[in-house]
C-alpha cells in the first residue's frame, strides 16, 4: 500500500496507510523544546534547559470519545480496536502535526504544535458532529508528563490546582540542580473529572480500554509517589447537527506555580494556539521560498522545496538532537546558507567558540563528547567559504571569536588559519594526517590512540579544506594572504604526494594504517577491505585527473553498490577488532560497519557531478528514497532521509532505514541537487550556473535568491548552448550581480 | 472482595482477587539472581554480577493459547480481555510463583522458579484439557528478554541459534566491561516458530493482540538494531480429553555460546525444573521449622512460620534488594539468627569487612553509598551478641575479619570496641553523639554536616549498644573484659545524664540539635515536633525507669497514633528545610516524613513489651497488617511486610503501603512475636521465657529448636505460676540447656 502523498501547496505530507513499516516520525521545535512525533501524535517532548535534557511528555497522546447513550469508546488519533474507520490519516506538516478521523458521523482532528518560545507544547482537538443528530458524547485527553526528574518516587505529586485551573505536578528534591521541576497541563475550559496516576487511570486495563475511561467519570485523584503519573481531563458535551468544538490544550514545565499560572492562562486558548500555528507557517516562510525547484522528478520538487530544508533546519537548531556536533553544524551550515544565511553566521560562530585553541574541536557540545577526533578543522574552511559566496559578508572574517579551552579571542580567519595549521602539524612517519580518535568515519575510534596511525581519509580532506582555504585567501582582504597561500599549498602538493604514495593501493585509497603499521580499507583485510569515503573525496580534492577519477568511481560502482544504495565498506566486519575500534563491534552492516550510510551516499553524488557522471548521481538520489523498488521495507519516511540503510551483511532487516531526519545527509542531499545537479552555485561574484543532470532531464527550472536578487533560472539541453540573461547571451556560465530587489530570468543551454 | 488466603500446608498464599488495590508482589532469588513477580507472573528478573545488576528479563511474561479451530486467542496468566474465567488464581510459593485458570475447558498453570544457582529464570506451562474432545492449538510463550546492555542498538542482535535450539541474543559492546552479553531462552521442544523483535511481534497491536499472534505462524524473524527485544515461541498441539501437556523454558545470561549452549541443554528439561522446584521446598525445609509458633491469632501464625522468615530470608541475600546495607544486614541477623545460625555468621563476617577502621561503617555495599551516616557502629553489639547466645560459638569474637579501608585485620571483638570507641569519641559540645550526615533516619541528611550538629536518637542508641557490649564482655572470655567494661559503663552514664540533660524536653526526647543550634523535634520547631524512635528507643535503652517509660508510651500513643500506626514525626514537614535534609523535602506522610514507618513501628512494638504492654503491643502489630478495617486500602499483601504506609498528612493515597518485602521491619516484627510478646529468648545459658501476650490470649504455644535441642512450649495463662520443665518446676524464667537432639516439653504459667 503506498504511504500517502505529497500536498506541495499546503507543505503537507498526507500519511494514508496508517500502520506502515514502522512509525514516521515528524519533528516539531523550536529553539529550547522539540517533539519527535509520529503518526498518531505518539512520541516524546523534550526541553532542554542549561544544556540538560529535561522530558516533558513521554510518549503517548490519546484522546478517547465516548459516545454517552451507545457507551462505545474508541481513541480516535489511534484506533488500538481497529474499528472500521470512514478515514484515518495524518498531515504531516511544518511546525505541526495533525492526526485525523471519521468515524460513526464524527470527524475528529489532533494537532500538535511547540510554540514558537517555552518549554511547552500546545494542543487541539476538534470534534465534528456530521450527522443528522445530537450527539451526546465524553470526551478524555488523556497524556503522560514526565515528572520524576531524578528518579526518587517522594519528592512528586499530582492533582487539580484550582488556582491554575490546571492539572499541576512538582517535584520538589533535595539537592536538585533543575529548576524546572513543575508541570502544567491544562485546558480551554475546565474538565467535570481528572486523573493524574496512570495506575489509578489504566488500573488492570490497557491503553486501549483504560479502567477510568469505563467508568463514567474519572476518578479527581490527586496522587503522590508515583511510577508513572497521567493527565488525564474528561469533558461531557452535546454537539448538535453539523456543529463542531474544540478544545486547547497546553503542557510545559515552568519553576513555580507564579510562573506556571502565567503560562497556562496564555496558553490554553484558542487564540494563543492559533497565532502560534499561523506562526509556525510564518516561520516556514521565511526560509520555503528563497530556493525553489522545479525538475522533471516530482519527490525531488517536494523533497528540494520543502522537506529536505525542513530537516536541515532541524539540524540547524538542535543539531543531531542528541548534541551538537562540531562538524555536523559546520556542514548544515553549507546546507542551509542558501536559505537562512543569517542564522548560518550565527551558528558558524556559535561553532567557532567550541574550537581548541590548538586548532582542533570539540566532537560535540549540548551535551558535551570530548574524544580526539581530529577532522573538526577540515569543516571550518568550507562552511566560512560558503557563507562568504553567499552573503557577501567578507566582514565575517574579522569577527572575534573565543576559543573553548582559552581566553584568547581571535578573528575567524585565524580560528581558520588555526585549523588548517593543526592539520598540517598533526602528520605521522609517513606525512600523513595523524588518526588519533577518529575522523569522520567516528567509529574507527580505537586506529589511532597511540599517536602512530595516520588516517588517509583525512589527509584528503585536508587537501579539500586547503583548497577552500586557499579560495578564502585569494578573493578575501586579508594581510599577508599570498605569503599564506603559497606556504599551505606547498605543504598541500607535499601531502598529496604522500597520499598517493603511501595511501593509494592498486585501484583504491586505502582508509589510514593504524597504531599497528596495518593498512586499513586494503586487500591485505580480510573484512573492510575498502571504504567509499577515501574515493569520493579523492575526487572532490581532485587527488586525481578526471581520468583517476573515473577510474576510481567505476571501481566504486563495480563494487560498493548494492539494491539500497553505497557501502560505507566492503566487506562488513564480522570479527572484533581492537585495532579499528567501535566499527567492528557493530553489527554488520549497520553505521559505518557497512550499511548504505546515506552521508556518504551524497558525497558520492556530488563526486559524480564533479566528474560529468549525471545519470550516476541521480539513479544514486533514487536508491536512497523511500521508495526505491529494490528496497519495499526500508520503512522510511517519504519527507525524510534517514542516516542510513542496513547494508546486506547485516544479519537482518537488511535495507531497513531508522534514525532519519538527524543525519547531516540531508544537507547533503539538498547541495546535491541544487549546486551540483542543477549546478546552481554561489560565488563571490556572481551565481555560477554549471549543471549535471541525468539524461532522462530535458530541461529543470530553479528560482534561486541570491544577495537580494530574484534569479529564474531555467536549465534546458538544445542545440545552442551557453548563459542567457534577461535573453541575452553572455560569456562563461557565472550570472553577474545585480541590484537588491530585482528579479532576472536566466536561460542556459546545455549540451542534449 | 477478600485478597485470597493462606495455605500454610503448602507453604503458599492463594491469591484469589486478581485485580487487588496494587499488584501484590512475590519475591524468587538465589544468591545471584531475583525476579520480583506479581500475580500475573509479571516482573522484572536481573541478576547481580560482579556487584553490577543486570536486568535479564523486562516485566512481561505471557502465554497465549490459540484454538485452531474456533480462532480464539487469550492469555491465560494475564487475561486482558477480562474474559469469563471460570477460575483464575495465584499460587504464591516459597521460591515460585505460579499462575493459574481455567477457561472453556483448558486448565494453565504458568509457573517461575529462580534456580538454586546461576544467572538464570526457569519457567513451566501445563496445559490440560477438562473437556471431552481433542484440541488444536497453538500455545505461544513470549517475554522481553533485556540485550542492549549498555544502550548502543547496534551492538545487538537476536534470533533462533539451531546449535543451541534457542531463541539466542548477543550483544558485543566495543569497551564493555560486562562480560555475561549473550542471553539464551530455550524451550523443552523445538518451537515451529518464534519471533524476537518486539515491533515485529506487536506491530501496531498490543500485549493483548499482538499482530504475530493473529497470525497463522510467528514470523521467525531474526533481528538487529533493535529497541525492544521479545523471545515468542510458538508450539503447536493436540491435546486429548483429559490430557495434559507441559513446556519448559529457561532464560538466561551466559559469556559465550559454549557456555549458553551447555546452561541451556542442562537448563530446560522437565527433569531440570522439578528437580529445582523440589529444591526450593528443601531450601525452605532448612530453616522454616526452627521456630514454629501456635497462637490465637491465625494471621501471626502463617506469618511467623513462613511468610516472614521468606521475607528476612529475602534480606539475608539481598540486603534491600537496591543494595546492601551495613545496619541492615546486621539487623536482618537479629532476626534470623534464630533459624538460620550458619549464614548469620557468614554475614556478620562479611558485613564487618564494610567497617572502616575509624569504628564507623559503610551505609551501602553492592552497589556502594558512602555518605557519613554514623550510627553503622551501634548495630555491631547487637549482631554479636544474639549471634553467641543463639550458637553458643564464644570463638566468633576471634575471628579475624579486615577492615573496607585499611589491610589491618583484627578480631571481631575489635570490630565491635572500634566501634563503640567511635560512638564515644565522636561527640559534640553537649556531649551527644555526633549528627554528621545522619543515623537510623537516612533522610535527616544534612542536620550535622558542619561538625557540630548532635543526635539525640545517636545517643540513646549508643546507651542501648553499650548495654549490649557490656553484655559481651562481661559473659564472653575478653582479655581485659572488666576493664574495659567499666570505663564504657562510665562514659554511658554520663551521655545519659547529657541525653536527659539537652534532649528531653518536658514529655519527649527531641531528635537532635542541628549544625545550626536548631533543637529538632522539638516544641520549638513549627513542624516535626515530636519524632517516634527518640522515644521507644529510650525505653528500649533504659533512660528512664519503668514509671518514666510508660509516661513515654502514653505520650507516643496520643500524639502519634493514627489509623494506619504510629508516624515517625508529627505534624509532617510541608516546608522544605536544607537545615534539616531530604526529610523535609519528601511529600508529607512519605517515608520518614510522617509516614507510619514499620521499621520504626516495631521498635514501639518492642518497647510496648518491655515494659509489659502487652495490649498495646498487639494492637500495634495488627494496625500493620493488610487487614486493617481502617485502612482498607493499603494494597500490601497478605504475605509481606511493607516499609511503610503513608501517613494522614500525604497530599494523597494515606495508608497506602507501597515498598513491600524490601524493609528491616520484617526482622524486628519477627522478634516482636517470637522474643517479646512471646517472649522466648536465647540466652548464653539457656532460653529465657518471658512472654508479654495481650489480654485476649489465652495461651501459646512456640515449637523452639535451639542449639540442637527442640523445645516445645507452651505459654498459659493459670492460678499457679513458673516454669515447668517436662512438668517440673523450676526456679526462674531459664530453660537450661540440654544435649543435642533431645526433645524437652516446658509449660510456662502466667498471671491470668
Amino acid at each position: 500500500m503506498e504511504i500517502g502523498y505529497f500536498c506541495d501547496k499546503n507543505r503537507e505530507y498526507i500519511i494514508e496507510n496508517m500502520h506502515p513499516v514502522r512509525p514516521l516520525k515528524n519533528y516539531l521545535w523550536n529553539d529550547t523544546t522539540f517533539a519527535e512525533l509520529n503518526q498518531f501524535c505518539f512520541g516524546t517532548t523534550k526541553s532542554c534547559i542549561n544544556k540538560d535534557f529535561r522530558p516533558l511528555v513521554n510518549d503517548v497522546r490519546l484522546i478517547y470519545v465516548k459516545d454517552k447513550e451507545s457507551g462505545e469508546t474508541y481513541s480516535p488519533n489511534r484506533n488500538y480496536a481497529k474499528l472500521p474507520f470512514d478515514s484515518f490519516r495524518c498531515r504531516v506538516g511544518l511546525g505541526y502535526q495533525t492526526t485525523e478521523s471519521s468515524y460513526k458521523g464524527l470527524e475528529s482532528s489532533f494537532t500538535v504544535v511547540i510554540p514558537e518560545h517555552g518549554y511547552m507544547e500546545l494542543q487541539k482537538f476538534t470534534l465534528k458532529n456530521t450527522g443528522d443528530t445530537a450527539r451526546k458524547l465524553s470526551v478524555y485527553s488523556y497524556l503522560r508528563p514526565f515528572v520524576n526528574i531524578n528518579g526518587h518516587l517522594a519528592y512528586g505529586k499530582g492533582g487539580y490546582e484550582k488556582g491554575i485551573g490546571a492539572l499541576y505536578y512538582t517535584f520538589r528534591a533535595f539537592r536538585c540542580d533543575q529548576k524546572y521541576t513543575d508541570v502544567f497541563y491544562k485546558a480551554s475550559e475546565t474538565p467535570v473529572a481528572f486523573s493524574t496516576s496512570d495506575s489509578s487511570f489504566l488500573g488492570y486495563g490497557t491503553l486501549e480500554k483504560p479502567e477510568a475511561v469505563q467508568a463514567e467519570f474519572l476518578p479527581n485523584d490527586l496522587t503522590v509517589f508515583e511510577e508513572n503519573y497521567c493527565g488525564a481531563m474528561q469533558f461531557e458535551v452535546e454537539i448538535g447537527a453539523n456543529e463542531e468544538k474544540s478544545w486547547y490544550f497546553v503542557i510545559g514545565t515552568a519553576q513555580n506555580e507564579e510562573e506556571s499560572t502565567a503560562l497556562a492562562n496564555e496558553y490554553a486558548t484558542k487564540e494563543t494556539f492559533e497565532r502560534e500555528y499561523a506562526r509556525q507557517g510564518e516561520l516556514a516562510d521565511e526560509y520555503i521560498d528563497k530556493v525553489i525547484v522545479d525538475t522533471p522528478d516530482e519527490y525531488i520538487n517536494s523533497s528540494v522545496n520543502i522537506w529536505l530544508k525542513r530537516q536541515i533546519a532541524l539540524g540547524k537548531t538542535w543539531g543531531r538532537i542528541y548534541g551538537k556536533g562540531f562538524r555536523d553544524l559546520l556542514q548544515d551550515i553549507t546546507g542551509f546558507v542558501s536559505f537562512d544565511c543569517k542564522r548560518a553566521k550565527e551558528r558558524l560562530l556559535y561553532t567557532l567558540r567550541h574550537q581548541f585553541i590548538s586548532g582542533n574541536g570539540l566532537r560535540q557540545f549540548d551535551p558535551v563528547v570530548d574524544y580526539p577526533y581530529q577532522d573538526m578543522p577540515v569543516w571550518i574552511p568550507i562552511a566560512v567559504l560558503t557563507y562568504i559566496k553567499e552573503s557577501g559578508d567578507y566582514g565575517v572574517l574579522n569577527e572575534e571569536v573565543a576559543y573553548y579551552d582559552s581566553d584568547i579571542i581571535e578573528t575567524v580567519f585565524l580560528h581558520i588559519k588555526r585549523g588548517m595549521d593543526f592539520l598540517y602539524s598533526n602528520q605521522g612517519v609517513h606525512g600523513l594526517g595523524l588518526w588519533r580518535g577518529g575522523d569522520w568515519n567516528d567509529s574507527m575510534n580505537n586506529c589511532g590512540l597511540q599517536e602512530r596511525g595516520e588516517s588517509v581519509w583525512l589527509s584528503i580532506a585536508t587537501v579539500k579544506a586547503t583548497d577552500d582555504y586557499v579560495e578564502i585567501l585569494e578573493n578575501c582582504p586579508i594581510a599577508n594572504a599570498k605569503a599564506i597561500a603559497e606556504e599551505i599549498k606547498t605543504k598541500q602538493s607535499v601531502l598529496k604526494e604522500n597520499i598517493i604514495k603511501y595511501g593509494f593501493e592498486k585501484d583504491h585509497f586505502i582508509y589510514g594504517i593504524n597504531d599497528w603499521d596495518e593498512r586499513v580499507g586494503s586487500y591485505e583485510n580480510e573484512e573492510g577491505k575498502m571504504y567509499l569515503n577515501p574515493q569520493t573525496w579523492a575526487v572532490m580534492a581532485g587527488i586525481f585527473d578526471e581520468k583517476g577519477g573515473n577510474a576510481l568511481m567505476d571501481h566504486v560502482e563495480a563494487n560498493l553498490k548494492c539494491d539500497y544504495g553505497y557501502l560505507q565498506n566492503v566487506p562488513s566486519y564480522t570479527k572484533p577488532d581492537p585495532h579499528l575500534g567501535r566499527i567492528s563491534y557493530f553489527g554488520a552492516g549497520l553505521y559505518e560497519n557497512g550499511s548504505v550510510y546515506n552521508h556518504g551516499v551524497m558525497f558520492k553524488v556530488v563526486a559524480d557531478c564533479m566528474l560529468g557522471r549525471g545519470n550516476n548521481a541521480y539513479e544514486t538520489l533514487k536508491m536512497a528514497r523511500y521508495n526505491n523498488p529494490s528496497n519495499p521495507n526500508s520503512g522510511t519516511e517519504p519527507y525524510a532521509i534517514s542516516n542510513m540503510c542496513f547494508g546486506p551483511y547485516a544479519y537482518a532487516r537488511k535495507g531497513f532505514a531508522p534514525c532519519s531526519w538527524v543525519t547531516g545527509s540531508a544537507g547533503w542531499m539538498y547541495r546535491a541537487v541544487t549546486e551540483y545537479i542543477l549546478g546552481v552555485q554561489a560565488d563571490f561574484d556572481g551565481l555560477k550556473v554549471s549543471p549535471c543532470m541525468p539524461s532522462v532531464w530535458e530541461a529543470a527550472r530553479i528560482e534561486r535568491t541570491f544577495r537580494g536578487v530574484k534569479y529564474l533560472i531555467e536549465i534546458c539541453r538544445g542545440d545552442e548552448q551557453g548563459l542567457f540573461v534577461d535573453g541575452v547571451k553572455i560569456e562563461g556560465n557565472k550570472i553577474p550581480l545585480f541590484a537588491e530587489g530585482e528579479t532576472h530570468e536566466i536561460e542556459y543551454l546545455s549540451k542534449r
